[in-house]
């Protein structure tokens, strides 16, 4: 019988969560219906999050959808133990951010994401790698002070501390820059440099906070260790690559499979499905960071196994991660709120938090100005010095940051990284969040229809298209993945024409003779070819993934729906 | 360092459950290419489970998804222990079960369902019944022979237990109904008639379940007690009154959420989907049964819900339960050829067993024989008596059956139960399921294409609104939930013009006059508004359901994707 009432307990923890989520989403919307444009919707998923959670704490832990140990747990520190037992950060790092990035992923626009490739990765890595170092550096400083004026004893912080937040806070967040452009229709060019960045460069913090944490495990704290440093180079390297290239191989799996038309759409959507999922699982299971190997599998699908989808599995592939992606969002944080308002181990440093929120900015216009200049120096249309600045304001922190923090919380420096990182992304939400619209008027940067936009083109040199010569990968793979693309009998010597027509897609062949009429307009050509299929083969891809992406603010976007779906 | 460790196990054990899943759904694609037809799909599946299962549990209990205790359990009876810690049968009802139901439901032809809705009532509640108590004698009987023969002490097989097998193989399964019918294209009225059946009597089964648990828990046993067994049909009443009930009040917050248009699909599917997962949460917590509740969910969100939802919302709603839905078939057939194989506390009883294949047959003939000749008299187009034979044979059981007798397995006498139940499920799913075809063809019943069939109408008696006029509710409810149906003005008497005009939504209003045209028709004059609603409002909505209800055998049909969501 205690079993029976434990499930009924059990569903009534979750229908609390449920319904307190439908309450928020509702919220949101009828906000936005009244055009509270100044609130921004994660600050009022946050809001909300402390009753979704706090209502459900007092009832019973939820342990039945969200998989954790289900010993009962009514100690005094109950909070604690409900954080703990109850709401396992894991979760959100198994459940609810694969989602989250694999759909930022896979509807990024694929041809301005080229486009401004070089940049985007600059900007990713070396501007993730600057502000890492420049935070930890900052903060290192101010802890130093602190122990000066005597609120912190020498050995509490220590150097490595320092940098792990400064790797924790040093990814801007995917899901805050998509509300950040909902309905602002900022140019595209500024939209897919800050959001391919703030994508991207998740991956890259999570790979750095793994590698300084082995780094702290071997030993490496006040002194420097140059053997513990290379060694966790070593290991970022590893774990990048790794997880890329498993990524990668999920999506050479999932287009070898879909290569041959399947018989239905919902055929289609479970194998792709399951296949990223498995992507992730893999990663995770080889100990390297699925989160990662989940971002590349997304970004590589869209550029792969999406052509080998039949349209109506397009539209379904995209709304199914649509829908989790949204879901997890609501999730994520609203739990930010939570655990902001109920976490009992609170451990605010004044001079701790005051340092990490200076060093968040000076770290920002440290990373934006001298890699403006630097990628600047390659780019014909530059970045102009207003989109600079802007660039700078929109370092908004969020989930990846919060699910960092909050996975340990053993030890005291610990948890104030935890509370000084709630503090960081919950006023880089509210403030920043809130000032957008108000910013981009003040810095004059053109807003326009998103309808507008998408026309604009060659706005900006290929650098994508030089970075993906260089690669030079593209142009091998994707008649052996897709039926698109330059066939292998043109591109591989001529000695392997045997195997070039073996491997080539029949109608890759056929579309041959059509290419070498254009190929002489030089090396363009082929990111040209591979625009012109999107839009001919995807059905107006672009205008589409454009709408989806400015609907994607917790999707409560006021667009209409695209009558193309009717 | 061990919390790492078991985090890697644990993502490789649901890593290894995802991958056999695929290598299942693509082995049930590559059968069907090459059309070993004699293979059931769901046969396939349960094949295949062995393996998908076995692997896991060789590897680590998986508890990361699955939502269960994480303790390690090693031990010699390490199976017993995976089987009841790490797959929780409750699994299978908390998260698979609800989305197939709601998605039969959901997806279910409305028009032909209430054509048909008399004779699929009597057949689900009056049959099931029937069939419970056959069975339930039959093998009662079964049992005091094998007392009589020395195979078992006196006391070992109560009336209870027989009944209690009576009621879990009184359900014929719909998963198993929709695959025997993959690429058939059998008269839509048969169709309906033992698709409706199938879905319905799940629900009438787990309350009959639910019913004689409880009377045995009060005592009664060898004898019959009657404060008990009144006791207990109140029970049932109140499980069944109370779920539909609840399903019914989450259907019409939905319709009321959603009856001014939302701004977005995405907002439209997710309120949808929370709140009907919520229909099921709510009765859970309230001790009533959620998977009848979701049931009702299901036709009535498709009765009121669906026409405020935008055409892409109707789309994308179908496809995400149909995702859910797939996905979870796959799983339970899986799961269920995992225990039949693996499960190491089989009892194999061969005169239970008998009796138990014995009983099948005799009360599905005792059920739909004279129930034909009962519904028959209403009829004008009488079900023909090939039909009736073809109805007897097609008594397919499956997953509920299947997840009722794996909930307890705590006896000899449930264990007992468990064996015969999947022994039952199997035979049938693999025997009746490969002589589908073979029994159509020598019963001569008429095969077509889906196209054809769906333009076939007015064959029977709207028996279906007569129960309609009898009920009288959905004449209010429609106009007051959707913006279709006929106006409150015009249904309710003179004296409340002023509650009605506020009630009715304006469009209803409008529509009034057109309808007072056609009213002389008579009484059948509601149903056929409604379809021609339908079809002016869902976009060809009786051929597009029918596809995909055709489609729906584990999803692999070979039908080729509606072009209208191209």
């Amino acid at each position: 019988m205690s079993e029976f009432v434990k499930h009924r307990q059990d569903s009534a923890a979750v229908l609390a969560v449920v319904g307190l989520i439908i309450v928020t989403i509702l919220s949101v919307w009828k906000l936005k219906q009244f055009k509270y444009r100044l609130i921004h919707e994660t600050g009022v998923a946050i809001f909300f999050g402390k009753d979704v959670f706090l209502s459900v704490s007092q009832s019973h832990p939820v342990n039945c959808v969200l998989s954790l140990p289900s010993e009962p747990c009514q100690s005094p520190t109950q909070q604690l133990c409900l954080l703990q037992e109850t709401f396992d950060p894991e979760v959100l790092f198994n459940l609810f951010l694969p989602p989250i990035i694999f759909h930022g992923a896979y509807t990024l626009n694929q041809r301005r994401f080229i486009q401004n490739l070089g940049s985007v990765l600059t900007f990713a890595f070396l501007g993730t790698v600057i502000t890492c170092v420049i935070i930890g550096a900052c903060v290192y400083g101010f802890t130093r002070l602190m122990v000066l004026l005597g609120q912190a004893a020498d050995g509490d912080f220590l150097l490595t501390d320092c940098f792990l937040l400064g790797a924790i806070m040093s990814a801007t967040d995917p899901v805050a820059v998509l509300g950040l452009f909902s309905e602002l229709h900022v140019d595209p060019d500024l939209y897919i440099l800050l959001f391919g960045e703030s994508v991207l460069n998740d991956a890259v913090a999570i790979a750095l906070t793994h590698a300084i944490t082995s780094y702290s495990l071997m030993g490496g704290g006040h002194t420097f260790d140059t053997s513990a440093f290379f060694l966790s180079a070593g290991y970022f390297i590893v774990v990048f690559a790794g997880s890329f290239l498993l990524g990668f191989i999920f999506t050479v799996i999932t287009a070898l499979i879909s290569f041959h038309p399947l018989p239905n759409p919902l055929l289609e959507t479970s194998l792709f499905f399951l296949l990223s999922w498995s992507s992730f699982l893999a990663t995770e299971a080889t100990g390297l960071s699925g989160i990662v190997a989940v971002l590349f599998c997304g970004l590589s699908q869209a550029r792969y196994t999406f052509h080998n989808l039949s349209s109506e599995a397009k539209a379904r592939t995209r709304q199914l991660f649509e829908f989790f992606s949204f879901l997890g969002e609501v999730f994520i944080f609203s739990y930010m709120g939570y655990v902001l308002l109920t976490f009992p181990h609170h451990v605010f440093k004044a001079l701790f938090i005051c340092g990490a929120f200076l060093a968040v900015f000076v770290s920002r216009a440290c990373n934006i100005y001298p890699l403006s200049f630097l990628v600047n120096l390659g780019r014909t249309a530059k970045i102009p010095r207003s989109t600079q600045h802007f660039m700078v304001f929109a370092g908004l922190r969020g989930a990846v940051a919060f699910a960092l923090a909050v996975r340990d919380t053993s030890t005291e420096v610990r948890r104030a990284t935890l509370t000084t990182t709630l503090l960081l992304v919950c006023s880089t939400i509210w403030l920043l969040g809130s000032a957008t619209g108000p910013m981009l008027r003040w810095l004059d940067i053109r807003l326009g229809s998103a309808q507008g936009l998408t026309h604009i083109r060659g706005l900006y040199t290929n650098r994508g298209a030089w970075l993906e010569r260089l690669w030079g990968g593209h142009r091998y793979l994707k008649p052996v993945l897709t039926h698109s693309g330059p066939p292998l009998t043109s591109s591989l010597p001529q000695c392997c024409g045997m195997l070039a027509r073996l491997l080539s897609s029949p109608h890759v062949c056929e579309d041959q003779e059509q290419l070498q009429e254009t190929e002489a307009d030089g090396t363009s050509i082929e990111l040209d070819k591979v625009e012109t299929q999107q839009e001919s083969t995807g059905g107006n891809t672009e205008p589409e993934q454009q709408e989806d992406l400015l609907e994607g603010d917790l999707g409560l976007g006021t667009s209409p729906a695209p009558a193309s779906e009717a």
